[in-house]
């Protein structure tokens, strides 16, 4: 299932069908079940009680054995306990569930009747291995403990069934070391080395690194004889006793029982927890743990073991890919002992098996219908199945893949789409580094991967720099300790942008993503020296001019400029298709948030069917326009009041009318600017909407930093101009407590009202030329900050007037309509008033998270946020994807608004619009389009159609 | 109805009850109503076909007239046109109603036939008078029109029904005038002074002063003659004319259609308008419009005019209190044109009208079970009823009449609370000046009446100047441009504050309401220097140490020490009385919010049953703690990482290591002096509940203000010390964006437990120390800023094991809870999981407010705030007011918690618990307490006392 799917609330934990059938051989058994609840599915012979839909319960693991061996397909037999348990065991303190320790016991007691051997019986004893499984693959979970059971007296028996005694005491030696680290914790040796830093050395390895060198410099494992091995064990059982304190167990039974509650405690391991956060994994799924009988790949030259997928899984070729090892166990093919045989050469080493293994590969290829990730072992030329589940893949495998299952009329279009993350789309659309370079590559630092693919450039530290290089031809990486808004002229201009402070949604972070350039931030090991011009990691200083290569999916910086691989959308045929397949599918429209033309018309070629989001003031700090901007603010003020007082009839005095004439020729100039702007964008998205927002910041943030502009007027004393101290007072005067919830929006409007006049008529002016060049402009003005219904009616009358007016002047019929943006908490609840007169709606959920929860998101990302993602007390960052309440709060805006305007638009911009998780969220309650950055387009396509056939398919159930 | 009653949204504008009788009379006149609603109700004879209780339509004056009719008391007939009128020619376009003109006209023809003469008829005209009449009684409506239906052909009538022909040209010449001014809105006459300040004069006054004039200095209207009067009225049409450019009108249709034309616009007349928004009034009411039959007071000795009530207004004492005039019309007596003789000289001068008068006065009385404030007139003889009202009253006479009437048997307990106006209450525990010294005195400038109260004391202008001469015994009053959280010491020992800028919601006004000290806020006339000391207004300089008196009561500023008649709760019986009948009937708990022991004691006095909010944080500013809470700060985040390197086994670095050391020792010092502060509140509210809040603001609110130490260091240049610098790389290491939303309540103490951890320690030692104290301490511990269930968790069980231990160590058994603030939007939504853990909410309305509106308080209030109120597009201030989706916001989580623990505990805290429209609305959503200052708790229990009584008026319907 993908991830929107999976982390959607009410989506997890589904109920399991009851199991009906009860295999005749373990009802033979006398095998009751003491506990409360059902905590353990057995499978083995050509049954199973469980079976592969059961992945919550059984996990991935235990579903695909029992769904193998249901399918009659080989497998050792075994059980799994479920998920269920896990729960249970924490949430009662840590203890096995009342009758769960039982009811193991009878499983193992089922087991032993199938396979005729006993678990602790020192002629013929049963060995088994235990392994965690949960429902999704989870990297830092336990990993695999094999041979359990294995003491000196079964030794015994191992010794006799192989006739090799070296194997028994190396297998007993393996499974010592395993189940020490792994279950019992034997700590590593640390050794602190002369310049201080630390090393953890694995005290088994010492100890066998130890034996081995007796047999001189050089020596492998397999020079042990078994008087080594023996005494290797020895050491092993002293290693335990002295680290943890007790012997090491001895008793099949209390080996299992350890090895069940570390399976347990290895799901709340730290790398488990963070995996999940990172992957958005819920945390109570538990995992399961599944007990299966060993079987051995290292008999002889008719025993081996593998690993293989059942296509190519970084190409998606339709081709058996994989490895195997003759005589020997899955963790050397995992550990690389030796460098394993390509999965054809099992074909001439082992026909049979390889014919037999081959087929099942392309059954359960089938069965599922999807390429699997398998695992076996051949014993004594017998074939047993030990794993099968869905393979992970490339994104251009998982593209390719999907088509060609379609192709071969093995899954739907619909199936398919459910097939490619999200996530993969986004990666092949970036540049990527050539892979042989790269590991060529000198590896300088690592930070986040904040925006991803491929930036080479010559380091700059100053934006005015990058400007000035590119200007002159070259291609720059802008590096900085943080950016900016000051920045921003540099960041558009350069290939990446490298910094060593801030979070993923740091300035840098975010401007990245949204102007689709690579970002590495938060690059802690960095040191950026401004006045020196340089940056140092790691020992390694780059001077201003040496070219660096950045990954911005993997966080990685590199010293010298890597050679790249482009990702144009308009080459990749396949993944077109299958974003057209998903067109089909989805039910919402994809808009893009875009300011300039350019932006435009790429989102265009991606797909998008509208702009939802064109900030106006983003074309007021561009170049000139900035001084044009401070020049109207800073008489803002007066010459509004000054022209409340010509309305009343009253003179003004010089200042005002001076302040006046300032303030008009300012907006005169700004309106001929922005009607230019609009011009662009609307005719490049001729026949598409056009949502426009008017101004939105307050003006503070276009003039000089307050704690600048105090230093400089304070360092100058007596010298100080008038115009810097004038500018000092202005700034103060504006400066607000929290500007986030200050003057701003539709506030500033209503009392500078100049601002928004002249923005509307640019709109209708720029609609109109367009209109006569032909086109087909669709102007959809939004009114920001709404939070009560008469914000909105004044701000409309006052701007209908001026629409109207321009229209009526040219002559000309324009389409456009006044909406509003849903930001505010007060406004969701007032939608049905605020509907009355807004034609469509857009959620701002970056305020609305803001004001829900009382973020400031630029105060709470770098600070108390982070920790509180890390501590789970938030599941996850609620400015990355919807927070459930956030989502409540907009399904009763949307039906409060929809029962006032049954037609009400319905949409959503800024950053969560490209969000696949979120993106679900709006197609459950129904908006009509997502707005995300033009690099989003394609990715959200594809998640919308996601969210739809989830929904479809929920609706099936 | 008392204002909680009107301003609760759905409590207005309850259906009238279909009027059934119609008085035989009109039937007969054949008048039919053409307009689809029926928009005018007539009465005459000793029928009406409106009645008392039909206020919402008829308005105050329409209802009280209809209801006299009813009673058979002599009354002029007329009709009235209704409020719904008003609406709708409004919501047409100021036009009038169709259909309603013609209703008009036949209401006009009913009153020719009940009073046989005709409107415009030359031989025996009607005259009527036009009034305005709203719900409530509003200055700033229209002023009455007399005599109209007057033009020179309809004058000769009037002349020879009384003979008189200088009446009726006197008549006609006041009509012109009125009518000009009022209805034509003929422009006065502004003249611009010498010193550049303009003068606006009446043109008619002008023209009359003009004729007055030729009968030498100091001549009187009387000494007009015929001529005269007909020279005059032709001066007044001329400047009809001239100014307004048509013809004074003859029609005398046409004069009432303007008339009425007139009384609907002056429903949105700017004063109008004010006075609604400043007493909460709809402004959606409409005003009606009366016409009334003219009677003439002035037609001879037998004839007078007066107005009365049936108990003195100012004392409440049981006596008919008023004035009237021989031989003069209504608008004399206003005018005091003559110095009107007491109403108890009517018994000698006319003993039968007089005793009519009496008899009819206490009938109403009795009929409307409310003191009276009456007109009436005498024509030859004949008394008429013009109007009755529920007299206006001061709070003394309020409390006294309600008293008095239950102990007549007039009116219940329960009646008598809803006759007094909270704000009575508060003003009867305010200081107020001697009326006498206060009319002697010298008015230095005027302000906003931001906190009631008298205050006397010597000018000083730092709060630092404040302290030290209140240590040397003086009383001061502090004059500051405006104040911060920095000038507070200044405040506490103030006698009171008065600031040039800020309005009623500005730091001055609100820490001034909450401390109880009177303040006079914004007053922008006031010139504050603090270099010379001195503030200067209208002319006047004060100097530091000069003598001012503030009424905050009336926003005056007074030089020189006026004398005050104190108010002390403990000596007003009275009201002491009607609380306790208040204390019977609410529902809701009333504690107070107070920090220190002597408030706690104080607002005890006053009745308060808990205490619902202690900001343990106010503790941190007191003169040396400040220090120890700094130096804590300074190494908070070094040391708290330190700790966590600790328990993980880490070593710490040198720098570390002091940090810790530093930090804990603040910690430790800290510590013990909040204890001491618990135990003093713990112990004077013994028995009962104290709500005591954890750390709540940001820390950089503890540290000096980043702008002066940024201008320090700057200053200081090369010289600036080590620990400066240091320090401005705290602050700004510290500084946020928008620190309402940034590192601050349970979010801090996440961040940096300890703080929260001592407090704890604190109050639970506290309580034991109490405890062993033969006391009863009840300590309920409110974390704050709770938004995810999460975060409670967290805090609640690192504190919970702190308080355990405590009590454990002491082993004495102590009630404790715990509990949250519900004050972000997000937790609303979240309530039920939130109260699996909170024992208790309080709403804070405050930042709830604040993040549901997107306002930061501190910047609206003084900015868009402000004219969003003035220009209508909020109602009212929602800090000042719960909005209703505050309200519904708090419903949610009412409901919700209690949906989890159905015993939850609600109060509020903040200033919204005093404010009595939104005590109404807490008891609505069945909140168990309010909370407020100590000041306000009597107005408090009154004004729960209301809400229940309305409360159950409205289950009663």
């Amino acid at each position: 299932m993908h991830p929107v799917a999976r982390a959607r609330p009410a989506a997890c934990g589904a109920t399991v069908p009851a199991f009906k059938e009860i295999d005749n051989a373990m009802a033979d058994s006398g095998k009751t079940y003491k506990a409360a609840k059902r905590y353990i599915y057995a499978w083995g012979g050509s049954k199973a009680e469980g079976n592969g839909g059961m992945k919550d319960l059984l996990g991935g693991k235990g579903a695909g054995l029992a769904e193998m061996t249901n399918a009659g397909l080989p497998t050792p037999p075994g059980f799994t306990i479920t998920t269920e348990a896990c729960n249970d065991y924490f949430s009662s303190g840590k203890k096995l569930p009342a009758g769960l320790w039982d009811d193991v016991l009878a499983a193992v007691r089922v087991v032993e009747q199938q396979t005729g051997k006993g678990f602790g019986d020192p002629k013929s004893p049963l060995l088994v291995s235990v392994r965690s499984g949960a429902k999704f693959s989870m990297p830092g979970m336990m990993d695999t403990v094999l041979n359990l059971g294995l003491n000196e007296t079964t030794l015994q028996g191992l010794v006799a069934f192989t006739g090799n005694e070296r194997f028994g005491w190396d297998a007993y030696r393996r499974f010592i070391s395993m189940f020490g680290r792994i279950v019992m914790d034997v700590p590593s040796h640390v050794v602190k080395g002369k310049d201080g830093s630390e090393v953890a050395y694995n005290r088994f390895d010492e100890a066998l690194d130890a034996a081995k060198e007796k047999h001189g410099k050089g020596a492998r494992d397999t020079d042990l004889d078994v008087d080594d091995l023996k005494k290797l064990v020895a050491a092993y059982k002293k290693i335990v006793k002295d680290t943890v304190g007790r012997d090491f167990p001895d008793d099949p039974n209390e080996q299992l029982d350890l090895a069940i509650k570390a399976v347990f405690a290895s799901w709340f391991g730290k790398r488990a927890n963070d995996y999940r956060n990172s992957q958005k994994i819920a945390h109570d799924l538990g995992t399961a743990v599944n007990i299966v009988t060993m079987v051995f790949g290292n008999m002889g030259d008719d025993s081996g073991t593998g690993v293989a997928f059942t296509r190519d899984p970084n190409t998606g070729e339709k081709v058996l890919f994989g490895e195997y090892l003759v005589n020997a166990q899955g963790e050397d093919v995992v550990a690389g002992v030796r460098t394993a045989p390509k999965i054809a050469q099992l074909a001439t080493d082992m026909p049979k098996a390889y014919n037999e293994f081959k087929k099942i590969a392309e059954k359960l290829e089938k069965h599922y219908k999807d390429v699997q990730d398998l695992e076996f072992t051949i014993e004594r030329g017998r074939l047993y199945m030990l794993q099968t589940r869905s393979a992970k893949r490339t994104a251009a495998a998982a593209v390719r893949i999907a088509i060609d299952m379609v192709k071969e009329g093995l899954i739907t279009q619909e199936e398919a789409l459910a097939r490619i993350e999200p996530a993969q789309v986004d990666q092949l659309l970036r540049d990527q580094f050539d892979p042989k370079a790269r590991a060529a590559a000198k590896r300088m630092a690592k930070g986040l991967n904040a925006s991803p693919g491929a930036a080479v450039g010559k380091a700059v530290f100053h934006a005015d720099t990058a400007v000035a290089w590119v200007e002159k031809g070259q291609k720059v990486v802008l590096v900085r300790e943080e950016t900016s808004p000051d920045d921003f002229h540099g960041m558009a201009v350069a290939q990446g942008i490298l910094t060593a402070k801030g979070g993923a949604t740091s300035h840098a972070a975010v401007v990245a993503r949204q102007i689709g350039k690579p970002c590495v931030a938060g690059c802690a090991e960095l040191e950026v020296n401004y006045s020196t011009r340089t940056a140092t990691a790691n020992g390694v200083t780059i001077k201003e001019g040496d070219p660096i290569s950045l990954d911005g999916s993997t966080g990685e910086v590199f010293v010298g400029a890597l050679p790249t691989v482009s990702a144009r959308y308009e080459d990749q045929k396949d993944l077109q298709k299958v974003l057209e397949w998903a067109d089909k599918v989805r039910k919402l429209q994809i808009w893009t948030n875009a300011d300039k033309p350019e932006e435009a018309a790429q989102a265009r070629s991606y797909g998008a069917q509208g702009i939802g989001l064109c900030r106006t003031e983003h074309m007021f700090r561009e170049g000139p326009r900035l001084e044009i901007v401070r020049s109207a603010i800073l008489v803002a003020n007066v010459a509004t009041r000054a022209k409340g007082k010509i309305a009343a009839g009253q003179d003004l005095t010089a200042e005002e009318k001076a302040a006046v004439k300032q303030f008009d020729a300012s907006m005169a100039k700004l309106e001929v600017l922005q009607q230019g702007d609009f011009e662009g964008i609307l005719a490049a998205m001729s026949g598409l909407p056009v949502v426009i927002r008017l101004i939105d910041p307050p003006l503070h943030e276009f003039l000089p930093n307050l704690e600048d502009q105090l230093v400089k007027v304070t360092k100058a004393g007596d010298k100080a101009t008038t115009k810097d101290k004038e500018l000092l007072a202005t700034i103060k005067s504006m400066h607000e407590q929290n500007p986030m919830l200050g003057l701003r929006g539709c506030r500033l409007g209503l009392m500078i009202p100049d601002f928004v006049k002249i923005q509307t008529r640019a709109i209708l002016n720029a609609a109109v030329a367009v209109k006569k060049a032909k086109k087909d402009p669709r102007p959809e003005i939004m009114i920001p900050l709404v939070g009560h219904v008469n914000e909105l009616i004044a701000t409309q009358t006052l701007l209908e007037a001026e629409a109207a007016a321009v229209v009526a002047k040219a002559g000309v019929k324009i389409d456009y309509k006044f909406g509003t943006m849903i930001e505010i908490p007060r406004a969701c609840w007032v939608a049905d008033e605020i509907a009355k007169y807004a034609q469509f709606f857009s959620f701002g959920t970056n305020d609305l998270t803001q004001m829900t929860f009382g973020y400031s998101r630029d105060d709470a990302e770098g600070g108390f946020l982070l920790k509180y993602v890390e501590d789970k007390i938030l599941p996850y960052n609620p400015f990355q994807s919807l927070d459930p309440v956030i989502v409540q709060e907009m399904k009763m805006a949307v039906e409060l608004g929809r029962k006032t305007r049954p037609d009400l638009k319905v949409g959503i911009c800024g950053e969560h619009g490209g969000d696949p998780m979120s993106i679900g969220f709006c197609h459950d309650i129904g908006l009509n389009y997502v707005s995300c950055s033009p690099f989003r387009v394609p990715v959200a396509r594809l998640a919308a159609a996601q969210a739809a056939l989830l929904g479809a398919a929920e609706r099936d159930k």
